[in-house]
């Protein structure tokens, strides 16, 4: 496989090659588009530095509610557990997660749309944006999985042929982060580097990666490293807590070894500046569900101040 | 497979049994044997409510030190390798567990004589003890897994014959543990039901149970509802940290997620009048190594001021 000279992220390689700093901004807005919110300049900087920022309480109870609802309704639809987007767990009709929510459900599309919500990402993304990618993830249980540390953005520019770092991920918990639960891991300021991986990427490889990723991980003495020197958090908190994390910043989760489920809404918006071209990894793309190439113009936003009263 | 009379903690069912209270008590001394200590009133207290201790720095750096680099010293010692006491990570040379390190180390023999231990020991099992069973754990940076939730009683009682709840653990931390890499996890007050499991165990179960627990392993109903009533402890601390805890306190470990290994010293002590019979499975015996049957006569303290002077 030859290396396009428009690849500026190179992964997927034949032989190991050398982390390097990310060519990009992480906050692509300036000026007045910067400095008038509504994240604080506090907020900014420490998005700049961690790659990642916490909130606590960001949705109501009741519209956390009525989207578990929404859950539970689809694990009994048939309809939805066929759907390609639907991935279960292996041999069991139980759901481990659905992609494409924000066109299934009226909810999460609306939630996508909102307000205050567009302005964060307009913030940091310096430019509109739309969903590259959205999904609800369900982890039940004593039997839930991990996922080991991976970049989203080395993925979604090998896979999806994502060319910039200038996309956003939204995870909003549907039930209480607890230590024990499998909570979400982040690597503080592991969005400043990119780690190149090594290995050819086969065709579908989503069809096997959604359930455990073996291509797109960093090797161990890199990733080593990198933790070593900046350490882990796993923000806990309630259900309706709201973390948003760079494109790029190295995340994982263990196992859940209690008897409390987790689950929650996840959404990435990325740049209408940095829309998908062919794939890095030189296959065909992935299906839309998970990099999304048809509905790619800026999200206009609604008034979802009562959202709850949805549907 | 029948029931013998003197089984009281009929395990391995052909079908579901219910959880039931412990027919023994949770501190066995009584009297001046349980008044003068080393343990006051409130740690004893605690532990009966508990099932477990923790002590930060009980052992100092310099014998953590020592511990250590006997540790990688038998990672290089080919006698030790092949050992049946052993057991590395699938497919490689890489130490997982040391069984019977007493009896391999001079140094861990001395600590488990040592004056202090000794002396809570027989505050807690109200008579001498012996070694049921001792091990050097070793779960290495990012690829060390995680063990399921179980009682050691249950295994002890059904693969060894350990007949009544008269027995305890120490857990010595040779490294730091923090939430990421994978360190014991407790259910407080989980020591006071015992939780049948079904199941009948295959001959030699252990060659596989040791680097996988399937069997003895409680339901998701019984375990989640315990859980969920009672919670979970995950003790960190720094290397040097001892945590106590009764034979029948469910316990669990999570994947390292972390570049950090975790490692520390396990010894089991079994009353010298709970001598192990006939394992209550019906099947034969497990080695020596797992469950000793030769050396069983009272341990002798030895003074180890000076561990760290040894060898």
């Amino acid at each position: 496989m030859e290396t396009r000279s428009d690849d500026f992220y190179p992964t997927r390689l034949e032989r190991p090659s050398e982390a390097f700093g990310r060519l990009d901004p992480v906050i692509h807005s300036t000026g007045t588009d910067r400095s008038q919110g509504p994240l604080s300049e506090t907020e900014l900087a420490q998005y700049d530095r961690d790659g990642f920022l916490v909130f606590n309480n960001f949705l109501d109870p009741e519209t956390v509610r009525r989207f578990r609802e929404d859950l539970r309704a689809y694990e009994n639809d048939h309809s939805v557990l066929r759907s390609e987007g639907t991935i279960t767990e292996p041999g069991k009709q139980e759901i481990r997660s659905i992609f494409g929510i924000h066109e299934l459900s009226e909810r999460f599309d609306q939630l996508t749309r909102d307000p205050k919500i567009l302005a964060i990402v307009h913030q940091l993304l310096g430019s509109d944006a739309y969903i590259h990618q959205s999904r609800i993830n369900f982890k039940p249980g004593f039997h839930g999985k991990g996922f080991d540390w991976h970049s989203d953005f080395e993925t979604w520019h090998a896979e999806d042929g994502m060319p910039r770092m200038r996309a956003v991920s939204f995870s909003i918990a549907l039930t209480d982060n607890t230590p024990f639960n499998g909570p979400l891991m982040l690597v503080p300021g592991s969005h400043k580097t990119f780690v190149p991986c090594v290995g050819r990427t086969p065709e579908d490889n989503y069809q096997s990666s959604l359930k455990k990723q073996e291509l797109g991980v960093p090797n161990d003495r890199d990733l080593g490293r990198i933790v070593d020197q900046q350490g882990i958090k796993a923000p806990t908190g309630p259900a309706g807590s709201l973390i948003i994390f760079e494109c790029n910043t190295l995340h994982a989760s263990n196992a859940n070894m209690s008897p409390w489920p987790r689950s929650n809404l996840f959404f990435v918006y990325n740049s209408v500046e940095n829309q998908l071209d062919q794939p890095f990894c030189g296959n065909k793309p992935r299906p839309d569900f998970l990099g999304n190439r048809s509905a790619t113009k800026a999200l206009q936003p609604v008034n979802t101040g009562d959202l709850q009263k949805t549907g």
